[in-house]
């Protein structure tokens, strides 16, 4: 039971940094305190509320147990006190975010499995989950989501929900995929970052389109 | 059988006065009259209806009940017609928005309470059914939601829906509780506006955040 | 079967067609390959998809079937490389968007009318399926629903939907009722765009509103 307790911990941290992210984009549009909490709020359980919604699985875990809810906020105000500290933070926060996506991106792929829908459902849903979050975050604070122009953010949820469903469709054991899946994503995401990997985009302007 | 007729009567100006409100933003996006119906139907309903996927709980009423919709489009081009007097009604309406707020939010966590749901997750279902009309109508016209930043929006949404379910857990008659928690909901609400009641904003900028 | 299988081959070809839509939105933002092919699926599948949620309708069809998501990709990477010939398309695009709406505003209503609800949800159903997709796109572009402010576009859907349940109501033949519908739609839509029918907008600025 180590392993459930160990992914559970990491999801648990995993929204709480979705959350900040959050409490720092609604402090960007100068929200009042009760929006930072709503956005807090979305961007933690965002995801995971659509994944539940596109697959009819009710009910939605935060609503069975709002203690959830209760923890998101409270991330949310403390990411108000600690803002002034964040320049100095900021490598750290990005670490606990990689873990976030990460671990977003395998419970996603892991409850849909679970619920008996097929490899590749479970594999779109665990990037429902792992990204979804933020792109409510940003639709709510008017941004193009950043999840779709930046820094392999969903590449890195793909391939590790991937990941995660080839090693367990082929009789991986739980704790060793689950492993094995986050530290990849973690890996991945930090490497991304730090060589700034991208993949080409689509620039299509004044009905003249190249990709670059 | 009185407080439900009235208590009807207002849920019914509730979703008229959010219809209303739908179509002026439409109107400052300049959408035609369809875009219009749209924005006026899905400000009025978008909260109710997010709430009823949420909880799992279907049908959603205008779908068994499509008259609200009709009337729901008729408010929204009602509203264009007398736009222009709009001007010397603002402070008509401006309350007729806050009855709106408090029953919406008192209705979202009665109903939330009847399907057995805890009082937290009620209350919340309270916010959800009385804001995020608004959020949507906001997204919607491509504007960050207004409820976020202002007057004190959501948590006269949240304190008026507390009221209410502190009420009936602690045995209050159906009738006192409702009058007792519209009267609250709408005065703080008219309070706040009269008044510029707001909580701190959060402002996080170029890496350096404070709360004023 | 044989109108199944056309129905079903144009219902294919809007969906195409939906994908390459978002595929351009996207490209105009500079999204990255990885946010094309998002922005392409939910273009593609977000009018239906919200129209089984709000239906409570589960299992969504794109969930069973993976294949749908899978040819939805494709088109919007293929939407990349001959983008710089688009301009040459243009028109045979447009022409391929309209078979696209007048199908979908018809499936959508064929469907709620088949699981048993009225005939106006079918009709709004219809508009929802027709016209969702694109606000969605809309909204994850950062921009105001294009369906909302030009070229009848929601009428259209409207008006096909509405044709299609009252010929079904009327004891019409299936395959009879779908192509009048169809071509109905793809006139109406190919007309508004011809000669740039428009309905009245609504101009509410600085509290002065107006329509015109």
């Amino acid at each position: 039971m180590l392993e459930v307790k160990v992914i559970s911990a990491l999801w648990f941290i995993g929204i709480l940094a979705e959350a900040m992210t959050g409490a720092l984009a609604a402090g960007k549009k100068q929200m009042d305190l009760f929006g930072v909490v709503i956005i807090g709020c979305v961007t933690a359980i965002g995801g995971g509320t659509l994944r539940d919604m596109l697959l009819g699985n009710y009910p939605i875990i935060w609503i069975e147990n709002v203690h959830y809810l209760l923890a998101i906020a409270a991330a949310s105000l403390l990411t108000v006190m600690i803002a002034p500290l964040m320049r100095y933070l900021s490598r750290l926060f990005l670490a606990i975010d990689a873990i976030g996506l990460a671990v977003f991106s395998i419970v996603g792929a892991q409850k849909t499995l679970m619920l008996g829908f097929s490899a590749e459902i479970s594999i779109v849903m665990g990037v429902v989950t792992g990204v979804f979050g933020g792109v409510i975050r940003d639709i709510l604070c008017n941004q193009v989501p950043l999840v779709f122009k930046k820094e392999l953010y969903a590449l890195v949820s793909l391939a590790t929900a991937a990941l995660y469903v080839v090693m367990k469709l082929n009789g991986g054991i739980e704790w060793v995929s689950l492993s094995i899946a986050v530290i990849f994503g973690f890996c991945f995401r930090m490497l991304a970052i730090r060589y700034r990997w991208s993949i080409p985009q689509f620039d299509y302007q004044n009905k003249s389109g190249s990709c670059h």
